[in-house]
């Protein structure tokens, strides 16, 4: 292994589907998998501490590159003993390259349309993109800022998180196949000069390589092959996933079909209660998404579609909660829905009370710990894809 | 008793001041005191949950009449069980009578004169007070509502909390000496109307009276004689209480020394350091302040003056503690001081993160909680005064 310290164990396989449980070994412990990876973007989460989001079942969160490249700085994370110390976190965390936010928040609200939302205008902030990486101005302070294959391992390799990802351009839906296969061949590119950087001084942390293609079969093909047979720890599958669920699903299944069997994969971005389900009926291990406590601070709750009229969440500022005397979700046993009711956290959002965000923000970490772990023990019982479908979710 | 359920006994005495240890029985435990009260004014502290706030060392909280009235109702408070159970929180609380927040907005910001500091300008809501109440425009809706004595404890009953205030005018410093007899003698006839109105179905509540009187000795003799007669379980020192700090110390010590020597008192909304030490020293029970709690949200740690360059806090928004690897206040234990370093939370405030604020407002709680048991554990130990001067404080 090239990787001391890290190792990922498949413990369980479905008979119907490729689901799988697992262990992966990381230097902060091991995280049991399916599991869900929270966003602590720049280095905190945006409602909760720490100790919080940790009593609510989390265990493992992600912070980003490139947030914390422009401020405060690796050096800064560095010289406070890494990501880990700084942030009173102890168990598995991630990083991405920054790759996914240069090129997203570069074309302009490219995340959604990655996910065939509708457009959104955020400025544009990318610059230049060549052979050597990409140039972007920064969003705190307006500077040129270049961020490269080798420079964005060797930021991660300061910030110290357990998983870290190789730098990628990660393609946008709307652009054509001959840009998807180019973009693709430079990500392919620069998977291999950031593996050579992290060779160079290795550090006790497992190295991702990302799968590009776009919505093309034979792109995704070549990308899986490509970053299989790179010596990386894991893969993440990355790039576009087409205009719709269906069709992201498709893309997640031909990819999943052809990787490396033995590696523990990624899914990012993704995090919708179907989504899971179906990421791990496909193979997918681990998966993260800013959505549950995004959705959060907007109001909104985690529930089974069949708890939330076909729809994943309900959105406690309807007024239709004035005078719900139920608790957000009845089945949860999270801070949030043993102590409160629907109708105080509506009042809570009224009266622009951020504890209205923080109580949601509870129940959504909760919630998605408990679909993982009931994604892991249905794959364990032997009856995951009956499970799915008694769900709705399969 | 007329007050079942509640009582008040004094456990230990200084013999050099006037400060003592008591031991209040509530419907919701007993609170050792001298305590400090914290503010969650809309029925929700503005960034912790109840848990976090008992966590960090809390004993007992407000919430504000005069909010809760306006949203979302007290009849929605009934509803939910009383504010303990909708805000989940089970140990003793206090709400205050609606008086101060509709005087002080109804002023212009009088809030701070109060106190001395310098004038602040708040839209004037107050539209006219009479014998009969004050009446004054909704900041929600802008509506026309009057608040009288009477429904001042109505609303109190169905908020439900252990401690309740009478409905009193908040006097504030720029006025006459005529003007605050004509208010104080108002306030002693609501005194009257709130006790009677609290006869009528009595409440598992403890009522305290206000004492008015402004800066002038003669009128705090009267007021403090007034409410001493009347069947009130505890006593709270309102109105102006001067211009500057010696001026409040001066008024408090002239209105202890002729209070009801068996009442627990309460000194309303002071809660600096030094003014603990002193309100204590001339025997003070119990204090309420926002300034702990929103001092945090802006940044600043309460720390003693020795500790802080002679102030009473540090603002780690200051750019000196960009690279201090310290925490907050090494001598502290709380989770802030124990995890994070003063370098992390002046970043976290650069970044617009939420999280500092929170991590402050939980070091400012326990810091409050530690300062009271120190305050507690030296009566007890015979050495208040002593410890006071050693802190500088006396």
């Amino acid at each position: 292994m090239p990787y001391p310290g890290f190792q990922f164990e498949v413990t369980h396989r479905d008979s119907h589907t490729h689901a799988r449980c697992g262990r992966l070994t990381t230097p902060h412990g091991v995280l049991e998998t399916p599991s869900f990876i929270f966003c602590a973007t720049k280095g905190a989460m945006k409602s909760l501490t720490m100790q919080q989001i940790r009593e609510s079942g989390a265990e493992i969160i992600l912070s980003n590159t490139y947030h914390l490249y422009l401020q405060p700085g690796p050096g800064f994370v560095q010289k406070r003993g890494g990501l880990h110390k700084m942030m009173g976190w102890d168990r598995p965390m991630l990083t991405d390259s920054g790759g996914f936010q240069i090129f997203s928040l570069g074309h302009g609200g490219v995340a959604n349309e990655i996910k065939g939302h509708r457009h959104c205008s955020i400025p544009k902030t990318l610059l230049k993109i060549d052979e050597h990486g990409a140039e972007f101005r920064s969003y705190i302070d307006g500077q040129k800022k270049i961020l490269t294959p080798e420079l964005s391992i060797e930021i991660q390799q300061k910030l110290g998180a357990d998983l870290i990802l190789v730098l990628d351009e990660c393609t946008p839906f709307h652009v054509e196949r001959r840009y998807t296969e180019q973009s693709m061949e430079r990500s392919h590119r620069w998977a291999i000069r950031s593996r050579e950087q992290f060779q160079k001084s290795p550090t006790p942390q497992g190295l991702y390589g990302i799968i590009q293609g776009g919505i093309y079969e034979d792109l995704r093909k070549r990308s899986t092959q490509f970053i299989a047979e790179q010596d990386f720890f894991g893969q993440a599958i990355g790039g576009s996933l087409g205009g719709d669920r269906q069709q992201m699903y498709d893309i997640v299944d031909m990819t999943c079909s052809m990787m490396h069997p033995n590696r523990p994969t990624h899914l990012l971005g993704i995090g919708g209660i179907r989504d899971l389900w179906h990421g791990v009926a496909q193979g997918i291990d681990t998966f993260d998404c800013v959505h549950p406590t995004r959705l959060a601070r907007h109001g909104g709750a985690l529930l089974y579609p069949e708890m939330a009229e076909g729809k994943e969440f309900i959105s406690l500022k309807n007024a239709r909660f004035a005078e719900d005397t139920e608790p957000v979700d009845p089945t949860c046993s999270c801070y949030c829905c043993k102590n409160f009711t629907r109708a105080y956290i509506h009042y809570l959002f009224k009266a622009r009370e951020l504890l209205g965000g923080q109580l949601l923000a509870i129940h959504n970490v909760a919630f998605m710990m408990r679909l993982v772990r009931e994604i892991r023990d249905a794959i364990r019982d032997g009856n995951f894809r009956e499970k799915g479908r008694l769900r709705g979710m399969l």
